[in-house]
């Protein structure tokens, strides 16, 4: 690992436990998520201390994807610590993508209020699964984007769009003839409406998720993001490293989970002697434990294939399992492990346990991961039998 | 099965079906519970479709246990129903309690309001879990009482107390130099004091859960529920059916979240056919098929035990293990079947899972179970092998 | 429960315990299952004792299906067991096959001899799985039969035929131009070649699992079983409650290790206290005992439906699942409590750790039930949506 | 990764694809494990072709543990792969321990006969769980040693010795009054009686495990392994190396066996599709990848902190314990996709199955790790909150 992300890890840690743990009790912390004005508060304290956007630098290079882990594991720490210091999703992953595909121009406009923490920013790709549509198959896209003159005129209804209320910046994703495309968008536009927010069973995303419709947004054709019909590849550039990254920021959430159950095991007692000191308790602690140590190394794993340069489908759909299937084991036993105080919003851990159940289908459930990788293995299979 | 429990089984299942789960999407339906005005306005109406309080006959007894399996099952069809229906905890329980142990007097003033469905009550015997005292551990209790005259003044904290904002009859347990005692009282009273109502995963009891402060409560000696220091004799008579009643509610609830994620993948495609005929999402709905049955049979099992005339110390712990935590593995299922949907709360399949995950804690944590039943097999072998 | 079902419970299992169990360390009980000497020696007693074939009544009448559950599950209690009293697959089901279909004549010439526990019986249905062939998948059938004046001549291959080696009975599957027939045969005959005898991880069934070829095998037409082209609904008959038997019997076998794994925690030391006192071990036995007592209610539930009429091939499918993996939880708690002791042979866990392993698969893997439960599932829900 | 280990692995990789798989159809691979013909056999091919013993180099020097991972996870593609190359246990440790503690002369006699691989050792440590005994903790050693002129006599009684019958030599632990020693000693010898090899659930070791009575064993001082007192230490050595490799040795062998299942699976077809087609098996196969990579991980994770310097005591538990239950995992998955073939010996999927349940045991059964890492717990909170 590089001194330069060790640096900068330590920095973060040391910032969220200080400044951004303290916040959790904060009335401006509510059980939607925090105000824009605690945000901002945070944010401001983040850029004093040097720790505001931390995987980006200041000449606009991001670190890699190995020492982003590190990083974005501390800011974890709290379920605020991403907002404050703007690792979140989905913005983490917005600011990647336009780094990635935007113009010096787009750039400009839209990038640098996202990096400086000023904005927030929405991601319009999912759509809504009714009966004849479903939200993990991205193959059933019905937005459509037609050109009339020099603007691009967009119609359709998104779903689950998190960060949509409220955001500055918005990537809508529609089909053209040509096929999928990107557009960069200001925001809010009377265009895009906010059908509702759902009332959803996480709570750390600012703005929540939301059924949007989509209702002739006029978009000029220089806010296309890259070119017209290669949005399916720019949302794979998108794609490994923003789910990734929320195995890091959870992962942080877990680590911390732990420590207040082990030291609430390690206080209490009941039945004549210390909770830690329960075979029943001790196990569930000893478990998580090497969960965590497991999910780390998924991490860094999938980290450095990202960093050799592969797209890493395969190997996100395997990281992304393996940790979100993890946390939720590991949020579950320390609920478990405090009892009544585990249900309860005394502590964090009520909160976590809620985030990473719904990280089970955000970013793609389980089962289509699996399914992926079965298709996989029988591809491999083919290959190695043909003639 | 009786012809009679059948008959009320029926006739509350097309009462919650009918009426109450319409009300599920009342505005008053709120993430704290109903409101008391929807409380009363469905109580209302269960009392003219002659339903309410449906286990407790208009001669004052009770349906034996298997046949109180089958009512309330019903009424948990939707989580609004218990409440609708007067078979909701820790009603049911202290209905039952104070329908056994106490004096004529008591139950025209007490037991008699909460029959009709007037009335809420609440349970006062769990205590704060501070670094020296455990909520799953009975023996630590604090609160204590002395005589004085012709009163009992009780003193000390109680926490979890379900249900106690809002109540109009309280069940205080302390402890006297005798032992355990049980005191009825009139709520709310300036003497016991609502620290605060916590906020916890659950949402479906009204009140919520609260810590509460007991200053110098004086209570008429007349008021003693049963005889000084046979309290956790009584707390024993009321432990195991409350327990079952728990377990039969819930297993409503997660027979209609099957239902609807059944629906959901009847109806949805993903990825070229009917969710259905995806393995992956079908054998979750087999499991949960399964699930549900044995879930069932440990009810009615536990309460023939119960019918018996058996205090089913030990089989109540076997039904509470195996059925709460079957219940979340259904609902966790359900969740994961509907995808966004099932994290949202457009359905009920959300707020079944954040109970069911509640079940498994309250009530006596699975571990403590467990352990229970560890001792019961030493004890067993002790025996068997004894002179 | 009848009376006669529990009074012939309890005579076997005492004879079980007493008779049968001492014989676990006979040299003659072999890896590969108990020699015939030893069975026989074994039968003889059991007719002594008045327990040889104890779910069929002296003049031919069998006890119904939940009285055989208390019967088969006490015969279980030694691997030994089912082989000495003459309840062991597949003979019990080949018996209650002839009996619900046979002919007198063939009732007297095939299934007497089987009743008094003289000659052991196999069942020719499973075919082997080649690459265009599937074990689990009946409808796959290849083996023919076709009429050659007064003989039927049979074609075919089988596979996992339990007990051929050695067997004086054989009921052979074969689709003639009508479908499915089934036929009485007399063994050994040359005809009917066993290929090889499979190496599996089970051990129990004398004569053990064999791959078999049959050549121009010449069947005289009275040896035809029921009528041709009704072998599947015949299967049918015997599907359920031979598949609800291996059930019951691998129970017992689990009661008995939880005995055996309970005994050893009890009396065992390590890291200073016994083994029971730990909780690691403590729960396990204590998930046991749940796991126990759910099998039992499912075995119960599954054989009432049956004895109300049902085919019940939803029930079985569910109580199989239900019970084998349970089954298999159970065994594995078992080993795991004893240790090093629990993985040799010292004691039967380990053995009853093989056999439960091999029940997830036999009689239609786990899976192929899922399966078909979500097929209900769906069917169910056309039908209560339909016009 | 150093080019030199990835040069050895390749080589061990092609040689027991290529010349040792082909003997696990050999008869002399008896159920009992291989013949010492035929492990002579396997070796003097080994030795030919340059991969035996091929983690130690030439000049005496071992890889480290990083390299050695990635060499012995390709010796283990064959359960008789370790045999065949001279990496397996107990073996494999105690070459290591001889390297690092023994004498120069100890080394030439003892050490080199293994290197070459001519003769096959034994190490003397666990003691029979008696009732007042236990298996798995250490600090009940009962053997005992005294010092007689120039001799030591080791009295005493050890069980489950891993490969005693037919070891040359052997390394006995016994307790002077200084505390453990250890002895290299010469087999085989009257005074060391083998009391009965024990039948067990696994297959692959040659000797299988044993019961033995050491009786007056006289050992020449000069023949002391190390310092007396100071055995533990030594053991402390051997202990985590040695457990990482049987995670290594037990990776390559689940790794073919998903090799296997998975071929299978895309071959054969039911139910009107390929196996793997259906997500009730893909999902599985793709699980098994996942868990594959975690075990991997674990395993270059661990043997990354012993390279490091440390004794890796808890690093090794973890890994011990999330290794040995992902690959019963893993080959129970691989059992379950192959159905009746699966529990059959015609793949070795059977036999990996039955070996990775006894190393869930062996070396430490997952509960007696989760205990220390358990306290491992306890004590780092303690050193956080101490004064």
């Amino acid at each position: 690992m590089t001194e330069r992300a060790q640096a900068i890890a330590a920095k973060v840690e040391a910032f969220v436990r200080e400044t951004v743990i303290p916040y959790e009790k904060d009335e401006r912390a509510t059980s939607h998520g925090p105000t824009d004005e605690l945000v901002q508060e945070m944010r401001a304290k983040a850029k004093a201390a040097g720790v505001l956007t931390p995987h980006i630098l200041s000449d606009g290079s991001h670190l890699n994807q190995r020492e982003t882990a590190i990083v974005l594991i501390k800011s974890g720490l709290s379920p605020l610590g991403p907002l404050a210091v703007n690792t979140m999703a989905p913005d983490e992953g917005n600011m990647y993508l336009i780094g990635k595909v935007g113009s010096p121009e787009q750039k400009a406009r839209f990038l640098e209020q996202l990096v400086s923490g000023e904005s927030r920013s929405a991601f319009f790709m999912t759509e809504p699964a009714a009966e004849n549509g479903a939200g993990s198959d991205p193959s059933m896209m019905q937005t459509t984007c037609r050109l009339d003159g020099n603007h691009w005129v967009i119609n359709g209804r998104k779903a689950f769009i998190t960060g949509a209320a409220g955001a500055k910046v918005g990537i809508v994703m529609a089909k053209s003839q040509d096929g999928a495309c990107m557009f960069l968008v200001d925001l809010p536009d009377p265009a895009i409406r906010i059908e509702r927010v759902l009332d959803t069973i996480d709570s750390s995303m600012p703005g929540g998720h939301s059924i949007v419709v989509i209702d002739n947004l006029r978009v000029p054709a220089s806010q296309m993001l890259g070119a017209s019909g290669e949005g399916f590849q720019y949302a794979q550039v998108r794609l490994s490293p923003a789910r990734l990254s929320h195995c890091m920021r959870w992962l942080g959430a877990a680590i911390r989970a732990q420590e207040i159950a082990s030291d609430y095991a390690c206080r209490r007692e009941a039945f004549g002697k210390k909770l830690i000191d329960h075979e029943g308790v001790g196990f569930m602690l000893a478990e998580n434990m090497i969960d965590l140590q497991q999910c780390e190394l998924m991490i860094d794993w999938c980290a450095g294939v990202l960093d050799s340069g592969s797209l890493g489908t395969v190997e996100s759909s395997m990281a992304k399992v393996a940790v979100s299937e993890a946390l939720f084991r590991i949020a579950d036993r320390c609920v478990q492990v405090m009892g009544g105080m585990g249900v309860s919003g005394d502590t964090i851990v009520e909160q976590v346990f809620r985030e990473v159940r719904a990280f089970r289908i955000y970013d793609g459930p389980t089962e289509v991961h699996k399914w992926s990788l079965a298709r996989k293995i029988k591809r491999d299979h083919a290959k190695a039998h043909a003639g």
